[in-house]
């Protein structure tokens, strides 16, 4: 195990006066940790992710986690890029394993960071099989996703009392996935749901939830660069999604809320409500 | 705005070299931050909320906020404990909202802190509508919610590749919410749900299950108190649900996994499946 002997100061003394077995253990020579990011502002690191930046020997980290964050890295530390594009990776998923592997068998303190959280779209699952095939030991550790960033930024709930008491994470890249009783159930008024990477989507996912009765007045948010300093929402509707993604000429990644607005307009759209009723 | 001056050394540290707006801003004064504490691992806080438990005058704090996180309070703070036990708030709503305003209309710093997401079963909209309705001006700070933990924990990822392209959040606490076509689509092979406050609606839950078609033999994992030292994990399946949830006696809060094993019995599973092949 890592012992406090390893840890620089600076990554010592946020955890002073905590009693937490996990505290100084967040990188284990030969190991690797698969370890989430978050949306992009380096202040939604958890602190036990801050520390491994600062422990690691080596940091395999993909595309969209921000500048900011790899600032935090040890000096060191060597950080390989193996950043995917949104057409398949840059360097192959292959390569990243066997890199992976190599560092840990080296007996290096391996990070594998991605962005959000690794286990929230993050195709954790391929990369553990190559360290259980290889016998190199690991570790997750959870990042905050982007939905929860996204959503806490236009003032909403993902659940709410009397709304909806369930929330779903979709992907807009892989449709085949669902069932027509699953749009049926997304249709109905009150459902929320967080679509991830549903840029390309959006006019199908509108499709195919009008075709199951959805009211085309159902707002609508899209979150771009969600808890970066160049954030944008853009609200819309349903009936408007596909029209108003493409005139915002989105550059970066962006999250879709099914059945909420900013706070404010849906404030504002209640007590409208109540007016009229 | 909170200038930098304000900062305690042990928090300004962690975040040495970093370019982010929001690093010396957690709190403000007279202005309410809602914030999620995460499932209980004071590890998995995050940088903005570790900062934020050091720069509050006032902390209100759920009874579900460990000691460990609370230990991270500044020695300046106020704490006061309106923590919600199982059958409604031990401080009620209302008092709870009454304190918070008068806090911060008072220009105190004043920290909500609530167990894992705000905006995950958080009742995070009537404290923000009690803010608006006061005119004090708040923010919401992400955290880990206990389903990101706790899937981490089992070694499984809340989506995967080919088996499941969306995973719902559901709560057991209030059901009248789904109608029957989502137990349909939560019967499907491969559903992937993570079920929050889901102790005493086992029976419910499985009932629903089993009679839109789900196989009995569907894992289900059920993980108490996740991300803490007293975590502890219980592999089952839909058929055993309830007889092995009862057997466990569960004190501490627990998160039930539909469509999900820990990864070694996952792996095992798949293993024979390819050798009966």
């Amino acid at each position: 195990m890592t012992g406090p002997d390893t840890i620089t100061p600076r990554a010592r003394l946020p955890m002073q006066g905590v009693a937490c077995g996990s505290v100084f253990s967040s990188l284990v020579a030969g190991e690797v940790a698969f370890a989430g990011s978050g949306p992009g502002d380096p202040d939604l690191l958890t602190l036990k992710v801050a520390r491994a930046l600062l422990q690691a020997d080596v940091i395999l980290f993909d595309r969209l986690v921000s500048a900011e964050i790899m600032a935090l890295a040890g000096p060191q530390a060597q950080l390989e890029d193996v950043g995917k594009e949104g057409f398949g990776p840059q360097v192959s998923q292959e390569e990243i394993c066997v890199r992976m592997v190599a560092h840990a068998r080296a007996g290096k303190k391996v990070l594998r960071l991605k962005s959000g959280d690794p286990t929230v779209y993050g195709r954790l699952d391929e990369e553990l099989t190559a360290c259980e095939a290889a016998g190199v030991a690991y570790q997750i550790l959870p990042g905050i996703t982007a939905a929860s960033a996204a959503v806490a930024s236009i003032g909403q709930s993902l659940t709410q009392r009397g709304r909806n008491a369930s929330v779903r994470f979709l992907t807009g890249h892989d449709m085949k996935g669902f069932a027509d009783h699953d749009w049926a159930a997304l249709a109905r008024p009150g459902e929320v749901a967080a679509i991830y990477m549903g840029k390309k989507s959006a006019r199908f996912v509108q499709g195919r939830l009008i075709m199951h009765g959805a009211d085309r007045a159902t707002p609508m948010t899209i979150v771009e660069n969600a808890s970066r300093a160049n954030q944008r929402v853009i609200e819309t509707t349903l009936e408007r999604l596909p029209t108003d993604l493409a005139a915002a000429e989105l550059t970066g990644p962006a999250l879709t809320f099914l059945g909420l607005a900013p706070r404010a307009s849906a404030q504002a759209l209640t007590n409208l409500k109540l007016e009229l009723a």
